[in-house]
């Protein structure tokens, strides 16, 4: 799991409601919860987001969000390793005896790619398919991306909205002096809660989404290279340069410390 | 029809009253309709419009936003489907027996089409007409979706134009203090109604058009590729390959449960 | 003549007139009349223009403007049919016989191009020549493009100096409550001033010119192709094939209607 | 000189010193005149400027805006008109008698290229060298544009800063009203300041150095392709059509009427 | 080190300190110190950015903050030169003769360069190499521009937070008018705080890095192409002249002033 995502909004969070505490005691926090005002910015932002997006794209967000940023994806180093480990079985075995690998794998994509190899399909053949694939992923990915950064446009102006209906409630009952500053207060928690909407959840979630979209493509197109590789009959020494290339330094230089384990441990 | 485009426009409109109502009671609705507000945001923003585009362009965005958003288009899946029909039938009884079927299709595109293969058009000369005609309706739908934009940018101006108008108005007799309240709440109601006019209903609306343009565009293009592929003598199993690469794998699952079932079917 | 230009910034002036009027009774038409402020935000934005772009462009202005938005261009569909008969003539009396016809006619575009056939000039010089003219035309629009949409840029700007300077010479002089009002109302207007011009005048205004340069742009390579047609010998009907692709379908209809008219003409 | 610029930052100046003026009588002025305001929004401006490029470019930037806003260049039609001179001299004598015009020309562009010329560099060698120096030209001129939109970017914000500092410090002072309004006035001419700096300083002057940047550029290009057209050894006449190209329309006119003017001349 | 980039920081900060004790005596300063503003702008920005960034970017950029921005990088004239010498060597003694030199650089770049070229890698294999590890180099700069960009976007977004926490709270207690004063002026610090973070530091600091990122890149260029020429066998003469093409016109002054000096030296 990404730890930074959820650790940062709580970070985020804790740090805005210290700084209510210091000012005003415990107390203070109950002035910033209202419910009016989240439903303003939070109903408001999805009910906009309604009408540009296609239900369907809306509702599957949460598991495209959770999918990408919250499930630990595989290193290339692991997939790279495995891959190797698969190209010497082929090698020694034959591409068939790759078949009983097929149930062991939990990685669709990778189980996907080593089943169409098992069924003769050739280089060409893995290539197209597979990058189709790849696109299809990002294409997902490129939709959640697109609502949260939408969402994060729109939350703001609902905030504004809210305090304006606050502001407008407020300035119609100006006889009795002792509501303005409670229904002012109240009228900018609304904007209050837009900013923070859109600044600490859906712009940097999208970013995130983002990367971790280049991520993920990086590494299905590490194991379509792999794949493609074995089909090709490569020894594993050349699968293992060719996938090299995906890696960036540092994870090369970790690469050769893993190396140099697993040599320790054959030598044991 | 799209459920999701007025749906969200309703549940914004809703989700706004409804605070109203939390904060000052039903008689709250009452301070948040000002005819000359609406006038100034509404009539100001289509004047600023007419400035700028040709007054058939925005005479024509009510009919391009009805039929894009509110009009139900067929899916790739059932025009796939009927596709291969149609391929079948030319397998068997030649491209003439496509005539009877022209007058029963409702899609002026596709209708179009088969008059155009049944006219012994070649591949090319379809490519290229029907092409043009995609190029065409991308075309319409991009002048709706500038025209939205250009409203959603303009409305929160005049907006802000009319507060400023309700402020100077009032500034001018702070003689009388009872009156200041509710001039201020007035002139802010133009901004509110600016924001809203943009963030719920021209902004998102804009963006749909998009979205809408971009998967009924690739409908026309199936169907292009489906028609040159008849044309071709292609036979039915090679058309549905080739049409298969415009489902996404969601789409892709659901044909073929609908293809176990028509199984089911013609089992029985 | 653009009806929609001109109408468009009446009606966007006459609504926000009627709302001052509405909320103030006529007299409240005097507070929005300040020459202070129409001259920082009028003159200011003028001299900020000044700074970025040379003198000539500047005052070339207007009449870009003048010719572009206010002057009717021909129709695609008049230009087509203008070059038909042009071709029938070539074909039955020879290209000089074309000489006769460049007194009459208006447009320096096509006079100039008629010209250069009858002089014998090739497919290719032709096709040079005037895209090089057409690309001069196009320049001159995106200059006055350009101009409008920095002047609707600055004039906020400027509009806000104007505001703070108000606000700046009334806060020194808080003794006299009665004046704040008036003071702060006066701020205000600069401030409308610059909104107004920027969103019902200039940047529309751009708008408007980007659109029609590629209409006119449109027409003349419309009226290129057609002369190029000519040059080569083509046939009046091939010339006639050549030039719809130039229409529009809207623009296609009214041609069909139009050449059914001539043919009943033709009967009786 | 380019008259416009100063001239406008001019006009600018006095519009609002007359609009001062207008409110509040030449002692308004005063009220506009505040040092730490200047140290904070141009002082502050400078600050970011050089955390933000190298102190050379910084400095370097009075030299480059100096030399491309304030100098004269030349015209096309001049350096055309001495170029066909060149030209005809070279078919007369021999590139070797342009050796004597080296030292009479100012500009070290066309003073290099000639040097070039009589060296015996060929054409290649020729286009390659001078492109070369036109990309420095053209670089010079992006870094002082780049440093200049910096500073129009970051004045508001220091302008901002200014007077929110003002503000805290007023605020904490409440007890003496007397204060307040002048306190919060002082606070507000700092934004003045930043959004006067920007607006008709330095994003109107970034955007000049960008079109005399072009117009010098072109020049230089004009220059390269005639010169490149000497050492090719064509003629007088096929050097003018060569060069033509490079002027605007009007341009063309004006060498027309120029040249009817030398012929009549030579006649007399 | 570039000495700009601390001391604009520094001078930034000084004039506002400066502008802060001009209005209110040294005992303002206090005013601007605020625990909880800090809190929620430095914190808030770190807190959105790991939310947007996997941990290891985060903690990564100060040091490449440190490496590209405080760490004298070397200039194009210093490894020219050093190549030149590296040139005449391996013309003299045989490529393996620079093996001796490799333990003497510094820059690992160019060492690992050496190495390579000493190991008998061939022109493509040494282009190839390089070619990826600038394109890794590059890519760490623009991770931590991105970073610090994304910092400077939502620092005033969490200064705007941190500012309605303090007018809500403000807002609740009006009934002790003397707290008016403090309160707003300690939830203004907040977006001074913000404005500040993100106008002084963040955006002008992601800006050098992008400087800085093209500077080195060119850097590791230059010496990329005199390596390859290097292994070419090109005698120094020709590698001098196709380095040349890395320096601006001002460093090849001084190039040319330093060969001027050098050759007295040479004499003397």
């Amino acid at each position: 799991m990404d730890i930074a995502t959820p650790a940062g909004m709580l970070i985020g969070l804790v740090l805005l409601i210290v700084a209510v505490i210091l000012g005003a005691g415990a107390s203070g926090i109950v002035a910033f919860i209202n419910i009016p005002s989240i439903m303003i910015v939070v109903g408001g932002t999805v009910a906009a987001t309604l009408v540009r997006y296609p239900l369907s794209r809306v509702t599957g967000l949460v598991s495209v969000v959770m999918k990408t940023i919250f499930f630990k994806s595989s290193t290339p180093q692991a997939e790279m390793k495995r891959l190797i480990e698969f190209a010497k079985l082929a090698r020694r075995e034959g591409l068939l005896a790759l078949e009983n690998k097929v149930g062991e794998i939990k990685d669709t994509f990778l189980s996907k790619s080593i089943q169409l190899l098992v069924d003769g399909t050739d280089a060409d053949g893995l290539r197209t398919i597979l990058e189709k694939e790849i696109d299809n992923i990002r294409y997902r990915h490129s939709i959640g991306k697109g609502v949260l950064e939408s969402m994060g446009t729109v939350a703001p102006a609902f905030g504004m909205m809210g305090t304006l209906i606050g502001l407008v409630l407020m300035l119609r009952e100006l006889d009795d002096p002792s509501k303005i500053g409670v229904g002012m207060a109240t009228a900018l928690i609304t904007t209050f809660y837009g900013v923070l909407l859109s600044n600490l959840i859906c712009l940097p979630m999208a970013g995130k989404l983002e990367i971790r979209s280049k991520e993920e493509t990086l590494l299905k197109e590490l194991i379509m290279e792999g794949v493609v590789a074995i089909q090709s009959g490569d020894n594993p020494g050349i699968v293992e340069e060719k996938l090299k290339g995906f890696l960036s330094p540092s994870q090369r230089k970790e690469k050769t410390l893993e190396n140099l384990k697993d040599k320790i441990k054959s030598v044991k």
